[in-house]
């Protein structure tokens, strides 16, 4: 077969794309850095955006747009978010281009210099707080709860298709409130909706927590995130929802009166997921068949195979699968029929479980006879022969049963490869041998923490929410600590 | 009242311009020509985007992304294309940022130049259609119908809100088929989505036609629009589709095997709407006291205001609320209720005027004792008091009625202010006292529509696809000419 996959044993990060390649998600673009998202890959972003947009106005959020262009002097403003992003940023710095047969052609033309560069956002947080300025007032203004769809900049020089990309699509939310609290209780609502969103809906079961200083996002006070395991044992930031205390009102003098009618600046909150979360739902479930996709998100839910010899039985399936169909279209399945006479059965079994739809119904005349049609589920790749008698019921709560398959074979993966160390030999060990989450304790210094970094590439992916006071020692210094955090190697 | 706009009598752009900011649509940012799409805005954008998505998806299209940049040498390769597009390109030359102290703080790092500059995309043929030479070696690959949701930038010198802004939101499509009659298919059928879009759900009646020479896209064969009238006489072009013929297929050698074993050059079309149709939207219908929503495209359809003087009363009036609403969204209808205590019904009343929401509902003491409710409509600004009984009913029934008469109002404005010029002092007249469109002959050549435009600013909006045929006189040369065509001035 033309389209195999280099096998997860052999060489996973090949493997991973292969998959994204051969399955039609994105390729890499002529632009160093940029992918090109396919339709097939597009359509599982879109419902992951349809979901999460749901979930966001359900909170109270709503949509708006700010400009793609932040002019370089903002970005300057606050000190830790500038020092973050000033090594990956695309910079404009001209704006016409002019024909110069002299000099090969089309060039820039050098008397449309913009008077102040302006940078392609990596971030929209100087923007929109220079803008609030003037939405904010009084205490009445408050809370501003404005989540942005947008496309983002980095200029990474070691990119992976959706895990790491020069542009990337996200969501970026930005909150403004009037105390403290507030803020931290909306930065905690989000971490909850990302975690219900990544468990729910992409069957990836993650662990929240806090990110230590030296993983924090650049100009918050404290960063909360999911991480997610992936098959190869490292681990995977899925989402990050950022208590920024008062830095960006300070930054952008962002003032507001009290309801006692005092001054305070205003306290905020930003949180984003991009398309890297395809990257984590690809490598959550994936095989060496191909895609393993949750019926939550898959672009369509359900395929449905034609098998004849000659022409007039195609009919009479084509009829019988009008029904079959309406059916399940009735119960709000989704569903292809891939008719096409230009490519063979086997053919198309294969293209499928490469695109991971989870379930494939194939009907051939003896089916036809019987009344029954082959059910393959694309999660254990178990076949069966059923009734057509309430089959749309049947395909409905295989699709449940699927959903909640695969998130638990995710669950207990992480489960088996969630490991205590409790000594330095211990954790080195388990991270070169086994890999996977390793708790343990650390003695809360970012000092302790590079060295770690530096001596094995692991890093703390977070201080669990969810954690039991203990008393130990750190793995490392052998200083004392009262609870252990999670190490992983890392994407 | 603080909100109160300029009137259009007094002053057409200053009203638009009022508009926009104080129904809290859209603002300028700090950014040159870039603006912000507040909330409100944004949330009638979304509803645009999520019909015309669905319009795009039934007519076999799918959704994809390209990357934001396009190498300099891309771009040249189409001659007419970068002719056209060349003086308004924003161009990313550097990739970071550093600390100079003794420059100022934060610069460009020179350090960081590219070796190729990266143009911001002001449209994406070319960025696409090199793409799509690896997507395309068959008939079989054919055809592609995709469609992209996505920021473009035009440096345009003057801009306004949503007519004409530095950055803009859109969608372009970009089909390749295997014959030039296919291509041509395509192009119409977009067109006619379009009208049956602007139509439909913008309530604004548009004509559909060809695009003389002069105002074709750069790179186009044919160029087909939709123009509508705007209530100050002047025309607005809300949505193109081209014709591309094999011109990009040429400049990026996308070719193709045919279904005869021959090798042949792909046959291409592209089509778009941007946020421009919100200048539409809001220029077509609304008055001095605000924006009028067609109720197909507003954030939320029905506003409820209780009228009360004492707490126990508005406990009462909620109670009765809370049954109106869920009997509304029942039947699919967006409701909000203001019941804040910090502003009087007066101030909501005017509030919602002028937001454009198409129906009020306001209950106070005595509609309670008698079972009924005042409705207001936003369109014509007539009051009623009517049982609440199947108030879910009547309220369907308004809006609409609501969505049908606004269409009408503008389809009558659009007829009373189409004109038909004989002469060139006639067609002068018609243009200086009373705008709107001019249906008049022209010889067919660029040349007299150069010289129209440069002693009159009127351009050929378009040849109108329905038409008479009509033996006549260029009202300029006074050459023979078989047809009319539709002159305006033109946003």
């Amino acid at each position: 077969m033309a389209k195999e996959l280099t096998s997860r044993s052999e060489n996973y990060s090949q493997w991973y794309q292969d998959l994204v390649i051969k399955a039609d998600l994105a390729e890499n673009s002529a632009v160093r850095g940029c992918m090109v998202i396919k339709p097939y890959g597009y359509a599982i972003w879109e419902k992951m955006q349809a979901e999460l947009d749901r979930m966001f106005k359900e909170t109270g959020h709503v949509n708006a747009y700010f400009p793609l262009f932040i002019p370089k002097s903002f970005f300057s403003k606050e000190a830790d978010h500038v020092e973050g992003f000033a090594k990956e940023c695309a910079v404009v710095t001209h704006y016409r281009l002019k024909n110069d047969e002299e000099n090969g052609g089309v060039v820039v033309d050098p008397d449309a210099k913009l008077e102040e560069e302006l940078i392609v956002r990596p971030t929209s947080e100087t923007i929109i707080w220079n803008t609030y300025k003037n939405w904010i007032q009084s205490y009445r203004d408050l809370p501003i709860l404005v989540n942005q769809w947008a496309n983002v900049v980095r200029w990474e020089m070691r990119t992976r298709l959706f895990l790491r990309t020069a542009e990337f699509l996200w969501q970026e939310g930005h909150t403004a409130h009037a105390t403290k609290d507030e803020a931290i209780e909306e930065t905690e609502k989000i971490i909850n909706v990302y975690a219900d969103f990544a468990e729910n809906f992409m069957a990836v079961p993650v662990v929240k927590g806090l990110k230590s200083a030296n993983e924090r996002f650049a100009g918050a006070l404290e960063t909360y995130s999911i991480e997610a395991l992936m098959q190869d044992g490292k681990a995977l930031q899925s989402g990050t929802s950022h208590f920024l205390g008062q830095n960006f009102a300070k930054a952008f003098d962002v003032t507001f009166a009290t309801k006692e009618g005092k001054e305070d600046y205003v306290w905020a909150t930003s949180w984003g997921v991009s398309t890297r979360l395809m990257g984590a739902l690809i490598m959550a479930h994936s095989d060496d068949n191909g895609l393993v996709l949750p019926p939550k998100l898959a672009p369509y839910q359900v395929v449905i195979v034609p098998i004849y010899r000659k022409e007039e039985q195609l009919a009479e399936i084509t009829e019988k699968v009008d029904e079959i169909i309406a059916k399940l279209k009735a119960k709000g399945i989704s569903v292809k029929y891939d008719d096409r006479d230009t490519r063979k059965p086997g053919w198309k079994f294969a293209e499928y479980e490469l695109k991971g739809v989870p379930v494939r119904l194939a009907m051939g005349p003896r089916d036809l006879e019987n009344g029954t049609v082959e059910v393959a589920r694309r999660d254990n790749l178990t076949k069966e022969v059923t009734s057509l008698d309430n089959i749309d019921e049947y395909v409905e709560n295989l699709l449940e049963d699927i959903q909640q398959n695969i998130f638990k074979k995710a669950y207990d993966f992480r489960a088996e490869n969630t490991r205590k160390a409790d000594t330095w030999e211990e954790f080195k060990e388990i991270l070169t041998t086994k890999g996977g989450f390793i708790s343990a304790h650390w003695d809360g210094t970012p000092e302790t923490e590079d060295l770690i970094k530096n001596e094995t590439k692991a890093t703390i992916r977070c201080m669990p929410l969810e954690y039991e006071e203990e008393e130990g020692k750190c793995i490392y210094s052998g200083k004392p600590s009262k609870r252990r955090v999670l190490f992983a190697l890392a994407y």
